[in-house]
């Protein structure tokens, strides 16, 4: 089932993902949770073999790509968890006297065409959370190989094919496209057979997808995680009791994983007094202290230095203090702009992919509330507060509710918790639709759509939305939520 | 409030919206729920002089304005009850020992636009069920006029202003934009203030903003329900057994508000035999005792005269009988195609908006497959079948579920029920986005997106997610439902 991006085929390879889905569609929700639990085993016996490839391919230290590949598996089970539950098919009936019976619930939308991430090369690629989402919905799945991995990738898919084997499963749920070819991607998304696509990457590939998704004869959706600044704003009272600390949690934020998350905290936001300029003499020395690993790969490590030099030449933006370099390893850096400047010069408000930091300092909270109200929607926005902080600061509190999918108190946005509360899509353009989210079960709704049966015999309904219940699900009966 | 259609004044309208959003959002669900009921009051207490008018406006009988009157007092009140409940926030929280303390809920996206249509004065109109879903999302609405009934509009929206006013919230919730200008609906959409669409109409129409909202710098979700062929696939043995009344209820749903409904059953595929023969048979003597209403307005009839002009040339349809017609009433007619002309003929696939319905003649069940495979998508699909013949044919079952939003089992698709279960948005291109319906409770969740709160205080949390739960709705806690 790996394919050479060749282009004549790809109708073909769609044609075998329709009928993956049919097949997908034919199973029990619980053979499906099953399917999904071998497919986690097969991940989770993989060797050596596999970290060492991506530690090659990635640059990712041993113990990240650990922790990596057990958020792979987790994945998988939990959202097997839920697909077995029930939850998401939203069921729900009504047959008052006299009315007609008509009852709802959630199928998979078709093939899903997913993409893989260079920065997450288990838990976003391959067998990563898009994948898992899309066959816990009942979808099947076109993988097109990110060319920063693809014998990672290769590996990955493999455990895939495998699992399916040991299920019983055809080949056809699982596509798997190699090569680096942009058309062969393009094309896929534009194929009438793909139904869905799941994206992570940067804000140009993410559009170019959604563009062709919206304006194909039959639109889909196309779900895109584009990245984003993650403001941490730091209020007065919270600065003076925590500079030291909120320091050198900030840097080590900054600087995980080399800087190479979504949620790298990207923007600081101060009020400038005597305390913020202490934090900035703390941010200086935590940035000589740290170390940094190897970026992904070359053309992030160029571009990120591209990056700094441009930075460098802008005169608003002022050096705060910065970790050495060479030409192994970047430079973590952070620079302070004005909240003028800083509204004045769109080049600031670009997303650096890597450990670049920007500070911007406003006169009062009223600038920073006004500058704020000018940024772009975000996955995330924290606030560095104390509970005084929040309650003295309502408004600038309501506005950044507008403004993201996940508003952290204190902390630091980085590590993306795999759970059901967690919204990790937030408003464009870091995300195509802030109606969905990329992790946690819920991604499973991306790919879902509701059906209703109205008048159907009970006997030939699905099984879950039979008088029975049979297969306990919880349902909403007559306006009333009914527990199994 | 009104405001006739001046697109320079367009900015200044946004603004109130963006105010009345504020307003909304800050409003607890109980108090919003209240809201909606005092507009359902407002509604219910308007005397003859709205349904005098919409008949003046529209054509329709009393008894169906009647009807649909308290239709639409019926979604705002329902919907109301939902909004109290909670359930559409979806709340979930996620705080095992030793993890970060994650909680989410549903907020509502933004101003909404709402466009008219011709076909339900009230329940798909100014204070209909698109309208009502928004400000059940917490949405504050822009309703944009429809030139078929503009006086009806504005009796409506005037008492929605009262019922702002008798509640005490400003009229900012609610903007109300009369003219017929395609323009500044147009720019509405394209406005950057806007957060989603609402569209009941045509195909051309629904496409034209879908587009805009795609191609604009920041995307919203435009959703267009667009119209359907809404196929009735009458099979072998339900026939044989049926055909009497089954002709009964076809014309009688063929012609109900004189075919000018969404789900008006404008396709009735036979397999051909002699009692498919006796069943035409039994169509033609209904169709020449049936006597229908007049139509909307003199455009609708000039384009349903049109397309029965067309269909008349076309040498591959075969009047199969008609009722009478006169200058003032328009002729409900039926035509019979084989299934290789209608599968040949595109123009034979449009939809006749207006009592006109097409039989799909097919040699067998195999030719009646493969000719429903080449429909695109509908809102609805509907067996005339017993349950033999479901049992008999489970590759068209299959089939037909992933063309439709509603399927049923007998009975006739006009007639949508404003219940939990109701899935009325089809695959396209029925509507735009399969995933969301526009009536029923649900119709709120096209206009949620989710945030999620870490680690916040338990007193500066939203009152729904707090521990106490004190306002007492359902959430996922820790993957498991618990009721209050």
């Amino acid at each position: 089932m790996m394919l050479q991006s060749n282009i004549t085929e790809l109708d073909t390879f769609v044609a075998n993902a329709v009928d993956g889905h049919k097949y997908l569609q034919k199973l029990s929700r619980h053979d499906r949770a099953e399917l999904m639990y071998t497919i986690a085993s097969h991940i989770e016996a993989l060797g050596e073999e596999l970290i060492l490839t991506a530690q090659e391919e990635t640059n990712l230290p041993q113990a990240r790509l650990n922790g990596e590949k057990a958020r792979t598996i987790h994945q998988w089970r939990l959202y097997a968890d839920v697909t077995a539950s029930g939850v998401l098919l939203d069921a729900r009936i009504d047959n008052g006297e006299g009315k007609n019976d008509i009852r709802k619930y959630n199928v998979g939308l078709g093939p899903v065409v997913v993409f893989g991430a260079s920065n997450f090369p288990f838990a976003f690629s391959t067998a990563g959370g898009d994948t898992a989402s899309a066959i816990g919905a009942g979808c099947s799945v076109i993988y097109k190989e990110h060319s920063a991995h693809p014998r990672t990738s290769r590996i990955m898919a493999k455990a895939i094919y495998d699992a399916l084997q040991a299920f019983g499963a055809p080949n056809s749920v699982f596509g798997y496209i190699s090569g680096s070819s942009h058309e062969v991607g393009q094309t896929l998304v534009a194929h009438p057979n793909v139904k869905a696509v799941a994206f992570t990457g940067s804000y140009q590939g993410g559009m170019a997808l959604f563009k062709i998704g919206a304006n194909r004869p039959e639109p889909i959706p196309v779900f895109a995680e584009m990245g984003s600044l993650n403001p941490v704003i730091a209020l007065p009272a919270y600065v003076i009791a925590n500079k030291e600390n909120f320091a050198k949690e900030y840097i080590a934020s900054l600087t995980l994983g080399c800087g190479q998350f979504c949620t790298n905290p990207g923007l600081l936001f101060l009020v400038k007094n005597e305390d913020s300029e202490h934090l900035k003499q703390f941010l200086k020395e935590e940035l000589a202290a740290v170390s940094v690993n190897h970026m992904l790969h070359a053309g992030i490590r160029k571009s990120y230095d591209a990056a700094i030099q441009l930075l460098n030449a802008t005169k608003e933006a002022t050096v705060v203090g910065q970790s050495s370099a060479d030409s192994e390893f970047p430079s973590a850096i952070v620079y302070t702009v004005s909240a003028e400047d800083f509204v004045a010069n769109k080049q600031l408000q670009e997303e650096v992919f890597g450990p670049c930091g920007i500070i911007v300092e406003c006169d009062s909270i009223n600038q920073m509330e006004e500058t704020i109200a000018t940024l772009g929607g975000q996955l995330t926005i924290t606030f560095a507060a104390t509970k005084d902080d929040v309650q003295a600061n309502s408004s600038l509190i309501e506005l950044v509710k507008d403004k993201c999918g996940r508003l952290l108190f204190n902390g630091m946005p980085t590590g993306v918790e795999v759970v059901y509360a967690m919204q990790h899509g937030g408003i464009f353009p870091s995300s195509t639709d802030s109606r969905f989210t990329s992790v946690g079960p819920d991604a499973m709704k991306r790919f879902l759509r509701p059906i209703s049966f109205q008048n159907w015999p009970d006997d030939l309904l699905p099984v879950e939305l039979q008088n029975a219940n049979s297969t306990q699900i919880e349902r909403i009966e007559n306006n009333k939520r009914i527990l199994p």
